[in-house]
């Protein structure tokens, strides 16, 4: 049966400026310290279902820096966006692409915007998500036990134990407020869901063809015209169709969810101070990078860039000196940061 | 009478790391906030005595710097040190040259590292030690009235008034301990010594004969050999004298000086603390120059480069974005930031 990994090579966020910008998103950036996220990500799958079986979507404009990743890459393993339409369509097409080689095959789908601590530990989880899908009666996805009350992510509610490690998802949680994400933290039913999914390309169908027969349509359209090398004919087709999700599109209502529980150090690195916490720092353990020199303080995040940095007499402090711009910020004031770059983007400038 | 004004451009620093360095110091930028204060020298020396009778000197290495600043400058006017011998044997060598057209013509000395507030009050108190400087019969100094307990300056002690305007100074006072400064600051009859001098040439001379003739022995093999255009002769002559300050080899053991009190707002720009205040910076009022945006706090100093620069949440802060380096520092950390620029420098990185 054919297995295989989309990796989501796309996303932005203002709360990692300057290092993360519309030109080059998270995913192109070596936030965990080590290689780019992308290609960390790319090492999972390729464990997963071998290099040959790993598709990567991005958006067009961002196509070079994919090439500039994996030199030699062949056009049949890209799905590239000439527009941002959140996940739900390059889910959609990358399915088709599985379906012509297998209708019963399973697709692994992996953001590339995130990292873990153990990559065994995923591996195990994602292997037994694989196998749990085959059978085409449920979508399969990674749940990541609460560590803190985080409300800045959306919740897996969990039921019984289908096969050991293996359990019903019961609802999908938004966001939530203060006071249920402190619940959740603690109830044993509740984990993160980190957007990483597993299922029969045949159910996914199934479950389009119900809850959004619009986005399958235009998909459907877009995959035909690739096939046929018709290229504007595909641009049209994918810009014709909406932008959503896959979790409001299909996972949210489809009639069978289950997640596989995984303690594999997740961090979606979505702030400085995710990536300082995910980097090893804590208060009074600082996290330098690069040709960076620190006195007198300590609890710092110091991502230097070519040229050196000197952060003295401070402690809690982010400094990340990176080409498009320089941020000095007091650690937790990521608030304060997507505030201010959003501020300046309305104003034509970040 | 020839009135001539020699423009001290040499002077480097750590303590303004990383924008001043030994490639590019002080003078040659902008930290007044204006031009670059070689600049702003230069306009009061041409005010002063016209700007065909400004002479500069500094290290070799900085001529580029001296061409880019004053383009088609005559190399008459220039006194190029191929080695630092700190400020006597160039002022002599400028001397020497002012005396070939006029034996008793005067010589003021105007170091370029400093920055005054009011150049009018600079420009009477200058225009006064030149009109007093003519007779011969002593060394004028420009003496600048403390407006706090400085530690870090060298003083002057001022006895009678001579002429309206102007004191004898009974003796040169180094570096003072805390205790001495604070007495120094309030006795009224104490004054910076801001190293800015007026002089007729034979006067420095006859003293120079007395107190350190083989600085201008050396100097007069120098000039001549300068004049006999035999530029390996002047290097050998000029790399043959010993390094000396005017104020060491001359001026605290000549016979006569005489100070002019000058409350010119001036300041020696010596640190990141002292460029805060004298643009304008105060606790609870930063100083923003460039791309720079800051937002949740105030008190801070930020010299952004061409990148913009987010300061978030911080106050009391120095941010310095240079082609050099990066500095964030905590305001007043001005004796952390010596230390470890010179550790750097004494492991063979700045």
């Amino acid at each position: 049966m054919t297995v295989r990994a989309l990796i989501l090579a796309g996303g932005s966020g203002t709360r990692l400026w300057p290092l993360s910008t519309d030109d080059r998103p998270k995913p192109f950036l070596p936030l965990s310290g080590k290689a780019s996220l992308l290609r960390e990500t790319h090492e999972r799958a390729a464990r997963l279902c071998g290099e040959s079986n790993v598709l990567y979507s991005a958006r067009a404009s961002h196509a070079p820096h994919l090439a500039g990743e994996f030199p030699g890459l062949p056009a049949a393993r890209l799905v590239l966006e000439p527009e941002r339409r959140n996940t739900a369509p390059a889910i959609a097409l990358a399915a088709l692409a599985v379906a012509d080689e297998d209708p019963d095959g399973v697709l692994v789908v992996l953001p590339s915007d995130q990292a873990v601590q153990d990559a065994d530990e995923l591996h195990r989880a994602l292997s037994l998500a694989v196998e749990s899908a085959r059978s085409g009666d449920a979508f399969l996805t990674l749940g990541i036990p609460p560590t803190r009350p985080e409300t800045g992510f959306g919740y897996l509610e969990a039921g019984r134990e289908t096969i050991p490690g293996v359990r019903e998802v019961v609802r999908f949680v938004e966001k939530p407020p203060l006071a249920d994400a402190e619940r959740y933290a603690v109830s044993g039913n509740h984990y993160w869901n980190a957007g990483i999914f597993a299922f029969s390309v045949r159910l996914l169908f199934s479950e389009m063809e119900r809850l959004c027969p619009d986005v399958l349509a235009s998909m459907r359209a877009a995959h035909a015209a690739r096939r046929a090398g018709d290229d504007a004919a595909f641009e049209a087709a994918f810009r014709a169709c909406r932008s959503t999700s896959i979790d409001y599109a299909v996972m949210e209502k489809a009639r069978a969810v289950r997640t596989v529980p995984s303690s594999c150090g997740w961090s979606d690195l979505g702030s400085w101070e995710a990536v300082f916490e995910f980097r090893g720092g804590a208060d009074g353990k600082s996290v330098l990078s690069g040709p960076a020199i620190e006195e007198g303080g300590c609890g710092n995040l110091v991502l230097a860039g070519d040229r050196p940095v000197r952060l003295l007499g401070l402690s809690d402090v982010v400094v990340v000196d990176a080409p498009d711009g320089l941020l000095v910020m007091k650690r937790g004031g990521s608030d304060l940061l997507r505030a201010s770059v959003e501020k300046s983007l309305a104003k034509g400038r970040a």
